[in-house]
């Protein structure tokens, strides 16, 4: 059963037969005449630790920096001239939306992740998706809870995010919540299953529910895995929506390890991600207007603008006045 | 708290305020130039009930099955002829797997569903989706709990499906177990919110923990709801897939319902789909030989075959013989 | 052989009998309960011209600004509240880039359209699509000709863009030479289909070649015509690019026709669209540092920022400073 | 010039200078972890010729079969077993229509084809696709004429088929009308472009008329280019319906040298695709019916069943009776 305790190493969330399974993999080199990337080879297979049990795994990958030059040239061989030129191209693909040469590269990730958190992800549509079966295998015992630097209040101003950390006290009190139900879940989700001995006095052994049934008692907390593959467009649409700080903090996290595992693979389109998508600032034609007026020495009465109150708000943000 | 509570008619899975809603978007009526369905008018806005607590409301559709004869004639006007020509245009349609015609249908539902299923659900990516968010609001406390003779133990010849029936012993101790946790989620949900009376003998009331921290904790059976919006040729994709008896039986549940919607709003592409793909069969290169060889009179040695025999047991049960 | 001449009214690009068709469709009405925009009922499948010989039909829609809050929300009723609060929530769905909830209205258009601007079109992937097909019917002789104000030099600044128009004389010459080169390959195309007769001197009739082969031999400039269905989030996208002063001409004017139809269909939406996507900018990480230190006074050196000459042109041109 | 003229070795469809870039690619090798196909490597960046001037060039790829095996099972190492065992797992995928393991496949091609072509072709919404520009870049000449075998007349029994060849003569006609009318399509082309020496008795150069509007006059034979990349799941899909004989021939051209690039690739999924989907057949409810009572040694009089004459032919021929 070990599969359902946590004899894991610390170095990573693998029982020691995956951890062999995954050494394997890593040990075989093959010749290919494919657009290699030795940063992301380096990384290939190996969990990089997300949360308090999850992962990403980078599992294959296809195309390189080189590869989005190629597609936007039709080019017949590797169609890349010099890195400054070659990066000047992506740049410009980026900044004017030619979105389609980011397609011809893709990429599939082994992810470990809570539910709630997959059921964000999901909702990526324009990607593939393997997920481990809890109607056909029985889930390992593996739940996410909070760190306490984590637990916050409901945010005031904001209808979907945290506020203020919770006092210590408070956060040992929701804490203890959070564990003690998951642990009673998989405590009972595995006396559904029958694989568990009865409970104390009772007689027999509990009769084995199909496993699609037993698991709709565990926690959208419970930790279930994937292999999901995708384009290099779409990953910086997922990158740019999920590494937002409007996202919940636990996505964020997993966008936060997949953004550094874009930098090692495609380093100038990460770069012009960066640059273009999430450094900018996309201003509304009034808030452009603004923006002309305010370089050109006027001063702005908010009563004069159509626009509300928290867009006026965030508009000085982006264009840091007050 | 009318919404966390089930002050509900039986008549439906509807709050006295959700049915005054929907009793008022039924009384209205415009004049429109645009094909409508008598038949799924009837229908429109009501709440179809499913399993304990869930429904499927229509809430929009464009076109009928005239619509499709319209686009595989490209046609100016209505582009229909006679019932009997529009028909065996549908039905060559289907058969010979001309899907395009079938994507110029489209329908809006506004589902109430277990999270368990709706993961399920989700997997057709060819659709639109609004869900109901737990991050923004606090969730109603309704959670699935199947029916006593919807509990079976894990299929022995299948790793994915449901045997036997629990007897009423024991499916009554697996119905305890399945509320009760769900119960106490539930409790604790709104505890961790902080919209609970202290537990007894605590002295002070629970932080309001953030919406998308506190439900965390609830279970996979919780109802969660969504407007979800496709197109013909993919709910017929839908259909097929989550009508068929490999699927979870509750999932399942909910493809009925839908059928019988589908049945009032097309019913010639109905009729098609249950002829040519629901109700008929794909055969292997080798089992189509195998037919030929049976018609032919011959008599099959199932060794002499590449089949496993697992295939050979399910093309005798689709052949009919044994 | 009404489809190969030209016997069509100056009113519209349409047969008398297509006319007629489109004048049935235009006087029965139904009642229906669903959401229903007058504005656009007006407009219901009268061909809009575009170009000389294309339009933009508009045959079915599903939904209206209501729909979009209405899902946003998730309700159970209409789910509008006054007009000022489902504008301020469009606005923020469309600030925010919370797309699904556009993704809820449908429409459907007949489009009459040359084909060189059809493989344009066609790149937008999400959506349905029905074109009328060469293989099984014979093309009308329908072609397009540019206007002589729309016959222009290759840019010189712009490798995909057109440059000065053509004095009187030349454009005189292009012209003549479009238009000569379709009619023969058109009087060919019905050559090789058998159905015209023999050209002098010719003792027997054409054979009649496949009609999959015959039109291989027609221009880029044929009319084609189809239906296409899209949701109104991936339209604003196509409006977007295609509206777009870097898009072909020929593009951009039935984009500007489709624009109107959206504008009449979900007034609000439109609004936001133009407020915020179509009339703003994107400034870059680099763009808003520059655009920030305007604000603050200061003088920039173009030298010293790592933005292209070009960059640097069109970020000028963006915050109207020279 | 080069790229006008057809200074073009018999040994494939490049220049020499594509040639040299080819070589060039084909003779870089790197090491890799990943999942490598040393079959496919065999085939790399070498274009395979299709059509008179036409190609496939696999450009990348990603998985082979085991990758299928391994995202069923979301495996931590290779996921794979006995080849035995991997491939009744493939077959087992195919069979019961759980496509997305074979999602997990990925294929970059970059292919020379025809616009009418490419036009049926883009049809297959779920790839990638970046296209050579005519608006950007001046076009090759090379448009496609049929061989004389190839030419053939319109179907009698079948409105979108190819009937009888033509006799040596009528071809000859034919095939001197598809030439003359493109190389004069393609003449006018670089006189609009001002590219050509002026016509005789002209005095002035042509103007250089905007790319994107020379290219209006060429003919749907011109060749075209492009790097589509999807997955083997959509390729399946793709080759299923553009290999079937009612698609038209030289898009089965394509189909039939990409299907070999698969059995290279991965040749169990290969096979089960052959066995379950190509060399298999669907039969509709009544038609099974029909099958189970010729296997039960009835006689079946066509005129009482519901079926058309058409459809009861095309059961004949699937089940093999007369």
């Amino acid at each position: 059963m070990a599969s359902r305790t946590t004899r894991k190493s610390k170095r990573d969330a693998l029982t020691p037969e995956q951890r062999a399974e995954v050494d394997d993999a890593r040990a075989e080199t093959q010749q290919t005449r494919r657009a290699t990337v030795p940063a992301l080879e380096e990384l290939l297979y190996e969990p990089l630790p997300v949360l308090d049990h999850g992962f990403v795994r980078v599992v294959d990958y296809m195309g390189d920096d080189a590869a989005i030059v190629q597609a936007a040239r039709v080019s017949y061989g590797r169609g890349t001239k010099t890195t400054r030129t070659d990066a000047g191209l992506i740049n410009y693909l980026m900044r004017n939306q030619h979105t389609s040469p980011f397609e011809m590269c893709e990429i599939k990730l082994h992810v470990k992740l809570p539910i709630f958190v997959a059921r964000q992800w999901v909702r990526h549509r324009t990607a593939s998706l393997n997920e481990y079966s809890a109607r056909y295998s029985v889930l390992d015992t593996e739940f996410y809870v909070p760190a306490p630097e984590q637990l916050a209040v409901q945010a005031a101003g904001n209808r979907q995010g945290r506020g203020e950390t919770l006092s210590g006290r408070d956060a040992e009190r929701v804490l203890a919540l959070l564990r003690t139900d998951a642990e009673v879940a998989f405590e009972h989700y595995h006396q559904l299953l029958g694989d568990e001995p009865p409970a104390e006095g009772s007689e027999d052994a509990e009769p084995g529910l199909a496993r699609e049934l037993a698991r709709i008692n565990l926690p959208l907390s419970t930790y279930t895995q994937w292999y999901w593959k995708t384009n290099l467009h779409n990953l910086f649409h997922f990158l740019w929506l999920r590494g937002d700080e409007h996202s919940q903090w636990e996505i964020r996290e997993y966008a936060k390890v997949v953004l550094g595992v874009v930098e090692a693979w495609v380093p100038l389109a990460h770069h012009a991600f960066m640059s273009y998508r999430v450094g900018g600032a996309h201003l509304s034609a009034e808030g452009l207007a603004v923006a002309k007026r305010l370089i050109a020495g006027e001063q702005i009465d908010p009563a004069t603008l159509e626009m509300s109150p928290r867009e006026w708000r965030e508009l000085k943000a982006t264009l840091g006045i007050d």
